[in-house]
């Protein structure tokens, strides 16, 4: 902990990030914009893009679809903000590789099914450009190991865009671990808890809801996100939960997941969910679900922390993460909203609102950037996942969240697929630092830069 | 659920217990008071024992215990209700034995260190009488074998004296499980999160904290209870959490635990609370402890429910069972003190308070003695665990808490030590019933009868 604080004081985030940084392929340039493409602006990319366009520091230079409703909302969004019309590229499933091709667009934002990543993200590198991805970098374990093996070779970063790690009570707690208030991390809890039966299946045209269709039949996440759903099962989520956590416990920075384990309840809720919404002679009532409705995971770490995740996406359920961060001194609770710090606290063994707390430890980002995050979505922190892509590539630096990160957080999907089919066997957690995990700094918001 | 609610209609659990029940040792008598010996009067024997004196159908025939301070506080006790003195035997560790020779013992209360549990219940099932036994019975495998196959040899019940199965909110829960609110379960969390160091540690004077004494030194739970922390690392306190769960899901009755895995989180809280009240100095801060601080189980049923268990005893921080009840229609969790019911609940995909379900689900049993309960220990649900031992006795029949249960619960600790040790192995579950759980009907406060 002191070396870390201390470490904090003395250097800067970007300063470090340059030191450590491996070649890059295009030079430095004062304030040149940030040229980007987009591939894939269905509602996801559409999102980004809002908030690319409201930068000066970036210009879109194309985006690439497959789908013609999607380019038109885009081309709509473009025209709102009063930007120049970007190149369009509607040229069926290898369309983006147009667009990599284009020697004037230095990053990509990826936004596409998640089958289509891995490929996307390898393609994009080997063209030199730096990588935004969407959340879920490598299907399998091979995907993940290309994805590191071609970052390397080709020097080229690849940030996968979590952005629950920007969450402003997120970023306030992780400020509190590392003003060593928890004391020694012991065991965190995350996962992803979220109702998405209206996401999984809809009425075809509009995106939530409103019918039990999906694939062919559906609309936007429903055409690729349901079928996961029916072909795996195992925590097919987990990046949200864990990206935080992951940072909180410095993985991949002196520490690392070493085993994993996962148990599948039964799979219940999707089928009653058609049943509820089509009847029960609806052609989908016939198909069997594989992904169990509540999907647990432990993992444990170098460190001896334990971690445990929960995937939760079939039942009716309030929204919920479901943080708890865990240490020698205290505990913090999203769920109830509530922390306990011994010696601290108001009242010996009873919990505090949680609120006196993130306030007083906000986190100088949140500090810095509040007012220019509060229009985003998902509460301001897409604006800060797209502020730190965007930095690093001006920086021409690895993006705090770096290519080791996303597929050591994605890796925990095929995993825990794996551990379920072996009837809840534990497994190794492959190291994609291949040791650097034993030296590495972490980066992660260090201070108010980015 | 159908079926089972139509039994509730139909049968009361006195007539249906008797019918399945196994011939016993002594034969029915109108209104006959219940004959009581207590085997151990420390400081939970005690609120037992207060509570029995408070029955006008006990009579409190002998106490039992090893040290003095403890039987004369239990004198005072009976003083104080104006009862008639017991027989007090003060002779070593077996003096329990003559307690067992009176034949005018009709069932013993055993609250006595876990060590000492199964050699108790075992010999008292063998000199015929009822066993009510604190939690914990049987800290191994071939333990807990040991009672199910001395209880079937000799007829005689052994009823773990479990008390949050009569917790007010989680019977009103059992009862929504059962009139189908909750849908078909599929996930249930529960636990044992509780700061126990100032139980594992004291002065050797007072039962609570003001040193860092334990063992011969330490004074209460101090004297015995630390030491498996000590020696040992696993879940070892599951049965506040898995017996409401195991309750709801109809375990040994239907349905049964299939698996389990436990993982442990490093081991730092009770070392830490040793430096800060004994000083580094402190002879006891060189002892290592097994035990992690965090350890977390997963279950799997022979219904395909998954259950969480933690169990969280050397770390600052609020106590919490952690229930969380979930099946496809909703879900209640009680660190929140919320649920969600779809259809029912007030607004989409948001958590309400859950106590307006509460008051209207209010279990029949709280709704008839929650006055006579209000002043017994832990929220009154004490008043409730020992009335049904003590109605199971007065009726010759099976505690609907029984001896499958007691083990069944119970297993759950060196189950977890033994996945522990290998390296987060998942393990089979072993059946105490010997099939006979797929037959059983579950019992357990079926009416407002006990």
């Amino acid at each position: 902990m002191t070396t870390r604080r201390d470490f904090i004081k003395t250097t800067t985030a970007a300063s470090l990030a340059a030191s450590i940084l491996p070649g890059f392929g295009f030079s430095k340039e004062g304030d040149q914009k940030v040229r980007l493409g987009f591939i894939g602006v269905g509602l996801r990319g559409q999102n980004h893009l809002e908030q690319a366009l409201l930068r000066k520091d970036v210009e879109v230079v194309a985006i690439c679809d497959v789908q013609q409703r999607m380019i038109d909302m885009s081309l709509g969004i473009v025209a709102t903000a009063g930007k120049q019309k970007p190149q369009v590229i509607n040229d069926g499933p290898n369309g983006y590789k147009k667009l990599l091709e284009r020697n004037d667009i230095d990053a990509v934002v990826i936004s596409t099914p998640w089958e289509w990543h891995t490929k996307m993200c390898l393609d994009a590198m080997n063209a030199k450009k730096y990588v935004g991805c969407e959340v879920i970098t490598g299907m399998t374990i091979d995907e993940c190991w290309q994805l590191v093996t071609t970052s390397e070779k080709t020097g080229m970063p690849l940030m996968m865009l979590e952005n629950v790690c920007y969450r402003r009570d997120v970023m306030a707690v992780l400020n509190m671990v590392r003003q060593n208030i928890f004391g020694e991390l012991v065991h965190l809890q995350g996962g992803y808890q979220h109702d998405l039966r209206e996401v999984k299946f809809n009425d075809g045209l509009t995106p939530y809801g409103g019918g039990a269709e999906f694939g062919e039949k559906g609309f936007s996440e429903a055409q690729w996100r349901t079928q996961h759903s029916v072909d795996r099962n195992g925590d097919l989520y987990p990046t949200h939960g864990i990206g935080p956590i992951a940072m909180m416990t410095n993985i991949n920075r002196g520490n690392r997941f070493t085993k994993l384990v996962s148990y599948s309840s039964k799979a219940k809720g999707l089928h009653n969910h058609i049943i509820k919404v089509g009847g029960e002679n609806h052609p989908n009532a016939k198909i069997k679900f594989k992904l169990g409705d509540v999907v647990t995971t432990m993992i444990e770490t170098s460190n001896q922390e334990t971690i445990l995740l929960q995937h939760d996406t079939n039942l009716p359920r309030p929204y919920s993460i479901g943080f708890r961060v865990q240490g020698t001194n205290g505990i913090w609770m999203d769920l109830n909203k509530s922390i306990y710090i011994e010696g601290q606290s108001k009242q010996a063994h009873r919990w505090e609102d949680a609120k006196e707390w993130l306030d007083k430890y906000d986190h100088p980002l949140w500090k810095k950037y509040g007012n220019d995050a509060a229009g985003a979505g998902h509460g301001g922190m897409d604006w800060f996942v797209l502020n730190a892509f965007i930095e690093s590539v001006k920086r021409k630096t690895t993006p705090p969240q770096d290519v080791y990160d996303a597929v050591t957080w994605s890796a925990i999907t095929p995993l825990s697929e794996t551990s379920i089919k072996q009837n809840g066997a534990t497994l190794e957690f492959p190291d994609f630092t291949n040791g650097k995990w034993q030296t590495r700094k972490n980066l992660f918001a260090l201070d108010d830069t980015y």
